[in-house]
């Protein structure tokens, strides 16, 4: 099958090239996924680079998240069947025409929510679920600042936050992509090119919340925009990971501040947090039509330039690849 | 009545003295305490070095927790009347002969438990429960290390985590309040001036929760001794309040740190948390007979001495004063 390899094992985007190797053969617990699109995102391009090796065990390929149908189960398989419309997170992988995967991390994917948009859901969609509702306890009626609303788990934040309930502020770097923001239902959004955003947030009364894929320099702000009982949830560190705490700022404010990753996730976890998705939030898209919006598709032998498009950051929303 | 002053505001322990005061009335929404014994705790040293001024509203004497008999109710308050024995935590205004306290921050005592025990529960079993269990979600099964397990907080938390099913590392300085760690429950006692705590607990599988006073230097060792999922409870920096946190180690560990103070809480929130730790805790205390070590007596007229006893660290478990 073609999938997407990495010349001597890691480079930059030009170091990606449509490769020749064999179909994966599922487990008994695995699902043959035939790929319809394949969900590009950030961590990609760390692993790309060298800086983000797949976990044991994980194909070597690319990808966090397809959407497809289902080509073959493994014997010990009772809940999927052969041409049924999944999606699914994976711990690589993704970035080929065929994919196994755990049946336990795949979800349904109706008529109604076309492949190339449920491919672009899991890896984000997971993440800010775990993220924002379960480790950051973000309640209907509460405030949140999520930086970098332009990206792809900005986006994702923004529509899950809002359809939850919550007040939405949200960062981002330039007027168009501010307009965008605002127009997807973010309710306060900073340009930050031009403003302050711990000041701005400060002065509209703080947040609950703040996701954070920043930390360095965003730190000190994120801890000062929050409100009492505030919660800071990191999921990346774009900016440093290094930062000064003052624990008593934190002890006066009663402030939390969590952290976590997906990937590295064990499987039976990731199985849990498969159920809740598909029981708290995926109805929103399957069912209510909720939709995040599709930046831009590419054809697989064209992530060299998938990636360069997130690197420019100009991105609003997310990317997919085309087998 | 008498009560416990401060010389010139504030000072060494030598600058307590009795004092006489005007008994203080009760609000609609209070009650007066006859007090029988009323708790030291270490933030009143730090009010009395003038380090932890009183929340606004709240009485200038020392003292945040009481037990005793109601003396008179608040027109508004149904759920005492005079006789009743009850503890209460109190912003301040505990060593004295009478306190005011919100009719909603008290609760029942039986005359199974002796009011001089009483007197000793609220301030720390308010500060556990809402940090162990409510912000830091320890679970029976679960591991967790307290630090300074000689202290009022220690001795507590010691208590409270063995009932609540968990497994208990400790630290403490030297062999004999080891001997008493481990007599009062603990699973596993590390005396600090022998042994490295992160690299002990670490080698006997880490925790899943650590309730730490000190901050500063053993802020590293705590990150450390936690498993993934680890939550870093924080109530107090007697180490230092400036640390270095890497978000990277606390993204991949998935760790949670929160911390808060119990003073300056606005009273509803007091209320609510009265209401959990009756309806969770207080049985344990007020039903199953399950005590704190009670350390030493102070009568008020000494609460200087009270407050050298507690500054010598050489404790072991909570001080009172009796009027």
């Amino acid at each position: 099958m073609k999938a997407v390899g990495i010349r001597n094992g890691k480079g930059g985007a030009d170091a990606l090239f449509l490769d020749d190797i064999d179909t994966p053969q599922p487990a008994p617990h695995e699902i043959l996924v035939r790929v319809a699109a394949a969900g590009v995102n950030r961590p990609d391009i760390a692993q790309r680079e060298g800086n983000y090796p797949p976990p044991p065990g994980a194909s070597p390929v690319m990808g966090l998240e397809v959407a497809g149908t289902v080509e073959a189960v493994g014997a010990a398989v009772t809940r999927w069947r052969a041409g049924d419309r999944v999606a699914a997170l994976l711990p690589g992988g993704g970035y080929a025409e065929f994919a196994v995967v755990d049946a336990r991390h795949a979800l349904p994917v109706p008529e109604s929510l076309p492949l190339e948009h449920a491919a672009a859901l899991p890896e984000t969609v997971f993440t800010v679920f775990t993220n924002l509702f379960e480790r950051g306890r973000l309640t209907a009626g509460e405030a949140v600042l999520i930086h970098g609303g332009n990206s792809g788990i900005g986006t994702t934040a923004i529509v899950m936050a809002k359809r939850a309930g919550a007040k939405v502020f949200t960062t981002v770097r330039g007027a168009g992509k501010a307009a965008a923001a605002r127009d997807l239902g973010a309710d306060h959004v900073i340009d930050v090119t031009e403003r302050d955003f711990a000041a701005d947030v400060s002065d509209a009364g703080g947040v609950d919340v703040v996701l954070d894929v920043i930390g360095g320099d965003y730190f000190a702000g994120n801890v000062s925009a929050l409100r009492p009982d505030g919660r800071l949830v990191q999921i990346a560190t774009l900016g440093g990971n290094l930062v000064e705490v003052d624990l008593l700022t934190f002890m006066f404010k009663r402030l939390t501040m969590t952290a976590s990753t997906l990937r590295g996730r064990p499987a039976d976890e990731k199985a849990r947090l498969t159920a809740a998705v598909e029981a708290e939030v995926w109805p929103w898209f399957a069912t209510e039509g909720l939709r995040l919006p599709l930046n831009r598709r590419f054809a697989l032998a064209d992530a060299g330039a998938a990636h360069r498009w997130l690197e420019t950051g100009a991105q609003f929303g997310k990317v997919v690849l085309i087998p």
